[in-house]
């Protein structure tokens, strides 16, 4: 049975990113199920695997193309910035910032290619990325830039079985409103149900949120529901989707939580979702890149600071990630 | 020791608020704790206790004056529809709004001249508010044009030992950040305060959220917790209040609910608060109407139509409403 190869990256080294990615490759069920081509500072791999406490064989690999993974053995590719210093811990640093970024640019030309079917990444910093340099609101929208890609895309975020999109995601709650559109909120219906499919689901039952509270209660508080999110749930049901709403934020999470009818939820605005996600499972949520043209997945929380080098990261999210990334990079082969 | 009456009203007779009432009276506990005054329809009453198998002893008073309460006996005050006609069960109606209404206003005027010490009213039903003739957008801004209440008031969602307020509630998304200000922020913190302290917590610590995905990221996108939101809570913690923020909507909720920090959290719109607090105990949430000149608390919950009359409604939240109204009607004794 072939496996999928997936580049792995330590995310921002000051913060829990290495010893994260030690633990979830000193399982050996991982290794069996995916190749690990890991793209790191091997001085960063090898201090994640002391402060995890795991001692993981690997092979060095001149470049990602004469990488062998025999016996389920992870291979590394030498990545280190020029100028050769070490990192600063705990904190956001510039170049923290700038080894996240150069790694990205690697991983994803090759995962672009299709020699690595996925990409999976430890937590990076958004103030370290800005401080290198990054110039836009969030890495997503930077990885789309690199990969020049114009098409609608969001971030999933996904909890257990339950996924989220979002039809805005980093702009001020103020704006909104004026970003909402029927051919957006059928983009967004259309992306989560691939990306669902792209991770296995075959017939994905989605749930779309209103924005006002209580649905703006037929048009007393916001038209929004009226206008814009009942009319863009019938067009995507005449398209064929399994689609209901829109439903009042403040329910329609315990419902999906409780009940087992909804695989995707799509929120309109980023709090919408991200509040009930980090409540329902903070250290289980796992952030899926969607409608970019490669998969890449991520734990939803980020570099953990407060907890760095003491080996104590719940390496759940991990798992999970690399769970989705692997089902993903596998419709790939 | 003298307790404190509370004036009990059973919601809208279609839903589950009867047999709550109920099952609520049925606790000796509770009837030592304080003395209950119905204010009912006695058949909506007397169907309430059929649903939830329990016979309460109570007495039937002419008028709320002449009421007593020997060996912790409720008393019941007959309060009927002109009508007299009987209540549609499970469903939305205009009559089951309207003697939601009625019995209110027995209630209110009875809490406001202190014969009763705090309003405790079980699930009332918007739509059929609204078909009754009520046009405001809650009962909440209902209740301050009955009382002529014209300060500054706001809903308190409780859950266990969690407060929330909000600087605005029921309007739409988009006009959020045009309502908030630093006199607003700043008189939320004293509204949640003020009942905190109500209720019998002497020193409330305090968290107010930011508006914006992960605060605006200094400014990037929104710039309310630059412009209003820090400003209004310095101006608060110079006035001496324990007041900390603003903090991110998508994990404050996780820090309250995980770390004893924080009595109440002030929140900047209506679902911020509530998709975390119904996802963290839909069957235990309160709402305190907050502000106003009379204690007077109902469960977060709804009329529960769809297990009306099955007796097998949760009466957590009902009980936890009783809880908090008695401690407020104490320190009004």
């Amino acid at each position: 049975m072939k496996k999928p190869r997936i580049a792995v990256l330590l995310g921002d080294p000051a913060g829990v990113g290495p010893e994260l990615i030690a633990r979830l490759l000193s399982v050996p069920e991982n290794r069996e199920r995916a190749d690990f081509l890991i793209i790191a500072d091997s001085r960063e791999w090898q201090e994640g695997m002391r402060i995890a406490g795991k001692q993981i064989d690997y092979t060095v690999a001149a470049d990602p193309q004469s990488a062998t993974f025999e016996n389920n053995t992870p291979a590394l590719v030498e990545f280190r910035l020029p100028d050769d210093a070490s990192f600063t811990r705990a904190q956001a640093t510039e170049r923290g910032g700038r080894y996240s970024l150069e790694a990205f640019k690697v991983a994803l030309a090759l995962t672009k290619a299709n020699e690595t079917q996925a990409m999976l990444f430890a937590p990076v910093n958004k103030t370290s990325l800005h401080m290198a340099g990054m110039k836009t609101n969030d890495e997503m929208e930077w990885f789309a830039q690199q990969l020049d890609f114009t098409g609608q895309f969001c971030e999933f975020n996904v909890l257990d079985e339950l996924w989220t999109s979002r039809v805005t995601s980093h702009i001020a709650l103020k704006d909104v409103s004026s970003r909402l559109s029927v051919e957006r909120v059928v983009g967004a219906v259309k992306l989560i149900d691939t990306g669902l499919k792209r991770a296995g689901i075959a017939k994905p039952r989605i749930a779309v949120c209103g924005l006002n509270p209580h649905n703006g209660d037929d048009g007393a508080f916001g038209r929004e529901e009226i206008d814009i999110i009942t009319p863009a749930v019938k067009e995507a049901q005449a398209q064929g989707f399994d689609v209901q709403g829109p439903y009042p934020a403040d329910t329609i999470f315990v419902r999906a939580r409780d009940q087992n009818v909804f695989d995707g939820v799509v929120t309109m605005y980023h709090d919408q979702g991200q509040i009930a996600m980090k409540l329902m499972g903070f250290w289980r949520g796992v952030t899926v890149h969607g409608g970019l043209p490669v998969p890449i997945t991520t734990p939803a929380h980020g570099t953990a600071f407060d907890i760095q080098g003491q080996g104590k990261a719940d390496v759940g999210a991990m798992q999970k990630a690399f769970d989705i990334g692997c089902a993903m990079g596998t419709l790939r082969l």
